[in-house]
């Protein structure tokens, strides 16, 4: 049996086997996860699923289909993959194995919802997992897996700066509640409303949705714009830093060594 | 006495005394003073205060009492601490300190205004002494220790640009009052309230609730844009600038070495 | 033949020649392109439309005269241009001879639009190719020829970070428009629809016309806000990095020399 | 002569005397300075203005008489300065002697407007110049003189990018006026009108005033925001970074040498 599992591990990993029919299958599936990302957003459009309503039902069966017996077949064939073989961890409780599994849930829980008894809004808020489909994208996406590796090089730095803003953004809720509350009481109804001005604005996006209108409040506004903006794209900032440095990392390497004398350069 | 005072000082301050029973009255306060962050934006909302007023109430008198013990502690025993004892500075002028007796202030203003006659209005203003206590936990979060550190290293850099901003809001705001003001003599009333319309749009946060609607405030607006956006940002990026070196500092001291000699920079 | 064609190849291309007839050809081109945007700018304000229509016209027929003698005499002579003689590359192919091209097709598409049978929407949006005249003042600003070196040099982080932005729009869009389709069901109509919000909140632009009023629309609003704001400023930061970097260089680079050698280094 | 000349000149330049005098003058002359910009700001304030108009005059007379005087004094002294003694060129013509006259000129102007006819509305231009008052802080504000100093610096890399800004703003405004002209006529009118929306969203101030509508222009709208964010914060941005390193540079450069060996470091 080892040798059909291990040729099945190799159809599914063509970064391991480096084979043509593995190249095809992986094509394959990106093509269905793309016309499941599709099916995702075109369903959203009112018209478009009123009309293609059974082209959806039939992806979606044969999606569920397919997904299913990948899933299976991952988890079967994951003894074969050293990660997973030799340090005590299982391949059903990793990231992607998870997301794989919560995509086609839904699809089993409808099918039995007649026979046994489900919450129904239990049952919609689970029909969401379908969108956990988009995220299977991840395992092919190249720059997601650089991201989680800049995210991984950088969480303290971005832990701490988010700290820092949940921080900011209490105090400066809280004085802007106290300013504007008696002026505006429905739209600086509560500290946790006025979360929302804090955010907007810090974030600069600034919807005008909430505006201070007294004088107090504008004076409060201004100097928090003054001195706060920019602080809420710390975190951003440090990971985008953290991104280029490392994409620019890759690509210079070979300029690391002096030309001349070919020392290493500290750079 | 002298050992009593010891054993409190080192209750208190975990980092000196590293004791079991330092770190578990650390974690009390820490979540004594979470509640009261939570009861302060909790009772901002009408609904939830008109139910729990009962809770906040007690949990007014119980902070209050243990602030209050600790409060007179900290201040007995800070003479245990080797940066007040030997220079002649005193413990009760600190920031901290100064931030723990305004948080509990309001408390034993609000008991007294019975017997003594003090202005209601004065009152209300020290009431919101209360929000102090979100800054207690200042003392607790290294981030805001890093921030500190930073704003100290950055502060002529971060003072030169301030300057340069209000220099250029007076000059924009100004510009713009005299293009905009006849158009929409309320919107554009005066300098000061064009000023708001200046930080509006040199921090890209727009609202959209002053925007100039003449020709010649257009073009102003949008040379002004072009020329200024980001400017706002500078204090904000100095600072952020700092930050991320100093957090980078820690991360990567070991890669500075004097290319030169070898030896390791201080950098 | 050829003296003479290399005369005119010279006329046309001031930087081979240096000569001063040259110079002069390649003013009174950029004097003309100038005035034809100029014309585009115009045309577009009704009042003076209707009063300059025929200086328009007169205009119009005069610049595509002389870009239609300017088009051809450079195609004649792109066999004196070594990059096209030697390489098996054709000037007509190239990025500013299709420009040219595209630049004057409308106008004899209009003339022949009475004998043949040409649709008059096709033609409509044919007409909209004169605005490939903008486009010819990329042959004379040093600026885009900068632009586009960075673009080249830094494609790669460029494709890396916009591919993470559409993911992280699609992702975040799709959220958005579960949490706020039922209450905004005109606003948040479908998930293309969200887009425009993700775009919108994620660049900071905030116009305010697509606002989350429901509080788990704002809880997620806010959190994406923190999250991912000024990541979708990475792929133009990347750019701007390049760009300063490329000026930078230029300016400095005297200061660039090996630690160990004392060479000079290319970076 | 030259006694008396050489000592008003040190009492005007304090950084060449060091004298106390110097200095009060100097102070007195901020001071000024100061009262005229509040002036200023608050006159434009209605109420403010009715009350106390004779406050107002009276500054404004008092400030004439004495910026007057310090415009005579400094441009009989100029002799003394070296920067216009030995190289040809006339202090009068200089930044600050402009300002320092076209400040004072109103006041003059109004006088003679009895006597000679001069425009009303030229007149009341001219009283704009007032606002030159603002700018006489420049000789003050070292902040400023930094400013200047990394624009000099910097103004190649600045130029280029403003150059290509403007050229981006074209071709979108010209695009995008083109989408929306005809679902909103008023809003999106011509390609001016449309630049300003350009402006808005490149700098993602987005007041809201103007917003895309149409599905073209939304698309249009969505992929101009992801790939032009930013660009337009590029000269603010070469600014900033040209200020954090000429206020760094001056904060660390006793850093320049290894602290080991002495051998100075290219960092």
């Amino acid at each position: 049996m080892a040798p059909l599992r291990k040729r099945v591990y190799n159809l599914l990993e063509p970064s391991v086997s480096n084979s043509r029919a593995s190249r095809v299958i992986e094509l394959l599936l990106i093509t269905l996860i793309f016309l499941n990302i599709l099916a995702i957003v075109l369903e959203s459009v009112k018209d478009v699923n009123a009309e293609y309503h059974h082209v959806f039902k039939l992806l979606e069966n044969v999606s569920v289909l397919i997904f299913t017996i990948e899933y299976i077949l991952r988890i079967w064939t994951s003894a074969e993959n050293p990660k997973y073989r030799f340090k005590k961890r299982y391949y059903i409780f990793s990231g992607m194995a998870v997301i794989d599994f919560l995509s086609i849930l839904p699809f089993y829980l409808e099918l039995v919802v007649g026979f046994v008894p489900i919450d129904l809004l239990f049952l919609r808020i689970i029909r969401l997992f379908r969108l956990f489909r988009v995220l299977k994208i991840a395992r092919y996406l190249k720059a997601l897996n650089i991201m989680q590796a800049v995210l991984r090089e950088r969480k303290e730095q971005i832990f701490v700066s988010i700290m820092f803003i949940l921080f900011l953004l209490l105090v400066v809720s809280t004085l802007m509640f106290y300013a504007e509350n008696e002026a505006q009481p429905t739209k600086f109804s509560s500290i946790p409303a006025t979360m929302w001005w804090g955010i907007e604005t810090l974030t600069t996006v600034g919807y005008g949705d909430l505006v201070p209108i007294t004088t107090y409040g504008k004076i409060l506004g201004g100097m928090i714009s003054i001195l706060g903006i920019g602080l809420f794209a710390l975190p951003a900032g440090i990971f985008s830093s953290g991104l280029t440095e490392h994409l620019y990392k890759s690509n210079k390497k070979k300029f690391k060594h002096c030309p001349h004398c070919g020392e290493e350069l500290d750079m």
